[in-house]
C-alpha cells in the first residue's frame, strides 16, 4: 500500500478540545497518520451506503509499520469497517494497532460485536476518532481494555460521521438544505425563468451530493412545477448507483402522471412527520431541495442542521427569494456558521452548518 | 536582500494567453522569479497612494543574480517605481535585468521618462508584465529596444494593476461596490436592524480596502440615515494614514451638522457626473459602499466593474435588499465572474469582476 500517495487530509479533521493535533503523542508517527488518513478516506467513501449504520473507516497498522489492511463499512446486514479491515490484514493482525473513525461497537445486532472481532485478531492497540454516543453499541472502548487491548480516544471529528453523530443526538435525520441562488438571493428571475442560475459543475456537485442521502425531499409545489425526477445523475444524464428515496411534503396531490411515481415517492402532510417516518425506516440523512415554501417552514421550525449554498456570481435584483419570512430582527435570524467554501465552475459553493 | 522569505505570488498571476507561466524560459530562473515577486508585491503595497498614476512594482537583478534594488511608484510628481529600484541599485545596474509590472513610460510629464532612466543607469535587459495602454506614454520597450536595451513582454495580468488598466481602456475611475449582507441577500432585518449582519473581521476588511480606494461614494440616503464619515479606521477606532475623499450622490441636501463636512465632501446629482469630475481630478479608484438604490443605479448604467460581496452566514428571509430590480430574466441579470473568494471571522468575502 505504501505506493498510494494518501496524506493525511487535516482540513477534514478537527480537534474536539484545546489540544493542537499536531501535538498529540501518536501525530509523530508518520504510518499511523497514513493510517489515520486512509481510514478517514475509506469512511468518506461509504457515505450514502450505509445508514442506518454510520460510514466509519478503519486501517490496521502492522508491527512494521506497514498497513495491512482498511476497510469501511459494508450495507446494512454487512461486515463493519473493523472486521472489513481486520479480514485484509488476516495474520498480520496480530499484535497490531487499528486506527478506526468511530470506537467499535460492543453490540450485537445484524452482526457480531467489533470489539470481539478485534480481541480474536489478536489487535494490541485501538486508536478512534469518535466515541459511540448510543446506549445499545457503546461501551467499546472498556470491553477492550477489559481484553488487554490499549485504546486511545483521538477526539478528533470527522466529517463522514458529522451526519450520523448528529441524527443520532437529536433522533432524527440529519438535514441538509440545498439552495442555488443569485448572489442577492433570488432563485428564479421576475419572469420566473430559473434554469439555469447556477452552472452545470454545481449542479453536477448537487447530483454527487444527492447519491450520498438516503433521502430528498421536496414540497407538492416543486413537483406540481418542475415534475422532477429528483433522481442522482452524473454529467451525462445517466442515473447513479446509489439513489436518495424521494419524499414529498404538502397536502396537495400529486399528479397520476408525475415522473416521481416511478421511483416509489412517499408522501407526508408535514415535514416532522416525514422524518419521524425516515428515522423509522433508518435513514439518516435527508436533502432538502426546495420549495423555498419548505425550506423556510424547515427554518422556521428548527430543522435544518446544515445548508449549501450555490451562489451564482450574477445579480437580478428581484425575483423569487430563495427563503421565506424566517426572522423579523437581526437578533433572531436564523444562524449557521461556515464549515467550508468550494468553487464549481463560477459558482461558489458556501457549506453552512447550524449554530447549536 | 537574501533573507526576505517572499516566493512567487502566482496566485495574483494570470497568463494572458495560453501560455503556462511555468513553461516561460525565464519562469526557470529563480532570481528572476524572485525578482518578480519583489516586484509585484511593492506595487501592492503602492495601491491606494499612485493616483493619477499605476502602482507599479520593478526590481533589479544584477548580473550575479542578487535582487539589488526594489522600488513602488511614488505618489504624484515622486519617481516612478523603476527610478526608485534603480536608486537602490546604484552602480549595480550595469548590465542588470529590470523586472517591472508595466512597460516603462517613454512620456516625459511631471518626472523625466523612465526609459531615459533605465537606458543611462545601463540596464541590459527588461522584463514586464503588463503593456503601458496610454498614447502617451506607451511606446516604452521600442524605445528601449532602439538603445539597445532588450525588452521582453511577459503577459501576465498583476492584480493590483487592473483598476487602473480599467480605467485607462474606458477613461473612468474603476468602480468596486460593496455590499455585506445575510446568505439571503439582506442588508437590514425587517425592523430596519444592520448592525452588525456582518462581523468585526469582515468589517476591518473592508476599512482596509477604503484606504486603497480613491474615493468614497455614498448615496445622500445613506448620510441622512447614518451619518457617516466614510473614513478608513483601524480595528480600534483610529483612522488610517490614506484616506479616501467622500462623495456623495443624490439630490438631497446634506444636513449642516453632518460628520461629513468635515472631511471635504463632494455632492454630485448623478453617478456619471461624480464619476466625471473624479476622473478629472486624478482618482483612479472608486469604491461605491451604498445604498442599495445608489447601487443598483450604478448597476443598471453597467458602471459597477468589480463587486465586493461579504455574505454573513445567517438568514432572514425579509428586510431591506441589497440591491434594486436589475433584471426581470435571467438573461438579462448582471452577470461577474468569481476572482477570489476569502473568508474574514465568520463571514465568506467574495470578490467578482464585471463580465466584459
Amino acid at each position: 500500500m505504501h505506493d498510494n500517495p494518501l496524506t493525511l487530509p487535516l482540513s477534514s479533521l478537527r480537534s474536539h478540545d484545546a489540544i493542537v493535533v499536531e501535538q498529540r503523542e501518536w501525530f509523530a508517527d508518520e504510518e499511523l497518520r497514513r493510517a489515520l488518513a486512509l481510514a478517514v478516506a475509506a469512511g468518506d467513501r461509504a457515505q450514502g451506503t450505509t445508514s442506518p449504520n454510520p460510514p466509519v473507516g478503519a486501517a490496521v497498522v502492522a508491527l512494521d509499520g506497514e498497513v495491512v489492511g482498511v476497510g469501511a463499512t459494508e450495507p446494512v446486514g454487512g461486515p463493519h469497517a473493523e472486521v472489513m479491515a481486520l479480514r485484509q490484514a488476516g495474520a498480520q493482525a496480530e499484535g497490531a494497532t487499528m486506527v478506526v473513525t468511530l470506537e467499535p461497537c460492543a453490540h450485537t445486532g445484524r452482526t457480531g460485536p467489533c470489539t470481539q472481532a478485534i480481541i480474536d485478531a489478536g489487535i494490541a492497540r485501538v486508536l478512534y476518532c469518535h466515541k459511540d454516543p448510543s446506549a445499545l453499541a457503546g461501551g467499546g472502548a472498556q470491553v477492550l481494555e477489559h481484553a488487554g487491548v490499549e485504546s486511545e480516544y483521538l477526539g478528533l471529528a470527522v466529517k463522514a460521521l458529522q451526519p450520523w453523530l448528529h441524527a443520532q443526538h437529536s433522533q432524527r435525520p440529519y438535514v441538509v438544505a440545498k439552495i442555488a441562488q443569485s448572489a442577492d438571493g433570488f432563485v428564479a428571475a421576475a419572469d420566473g425563468s430559473s434554469q439555469w442560475i447556477t452552472g452545470a459543475a454545481a449542479r453536477q456537485a448537487g447530483h454527487r451530493f444527492r447519491a450520498q442521502a438516503d433521502a430528498i425531499m421536496v414540497g407538492t409545489g416543486t413537483v406540481l412545477a418542475d415534475n422532477p425526477t429528483l433522481s442522482a445523475r452524473d454529467g451525462h444524464g445517466n442515473e447513479l448507483e446509489k439513489q436518495p428515496r424521494p419524499i414529498v411534503v404538502g397536502t396537495r396531490t400529486i399528479p397520476s402522471e408525475a415522473m416521481l411515481w416511478q421511483r416509489g415517492v412517499e408522501q407526508f402532510s408535514s415535514p416532522a412527520q416525514a422524518l419521524d417516518w425516515l428515522w423509522d425506516h433508518g435513514e439518516r440523512l435527508v436533502l432538502v431541495e426546495g420549495g423555498p415554501d419548505l425550506i423556510t417552514s424547515m427554518l422556521t421550525l428548527d430543522l435544518v442542521d446544515e445548508l449549501h449554498l450555490y451562489l451564482a456570481p450574477l445579480l437580478l435584483g428581484a425575483g423569487k427569494s430563495s427563503v421565506g419570512h424566517v426572522a423579523g430582527t437581526l437578533e433572531h435570524a436564523t444562524r449557521f456558521y461556515v464549515e467550508a467554501t468550494e468553487m464549481f465552475g463560477q459558482d461558489v459553493a458556501v457549506v453552512m452548518r447550524r449554530t447549536t
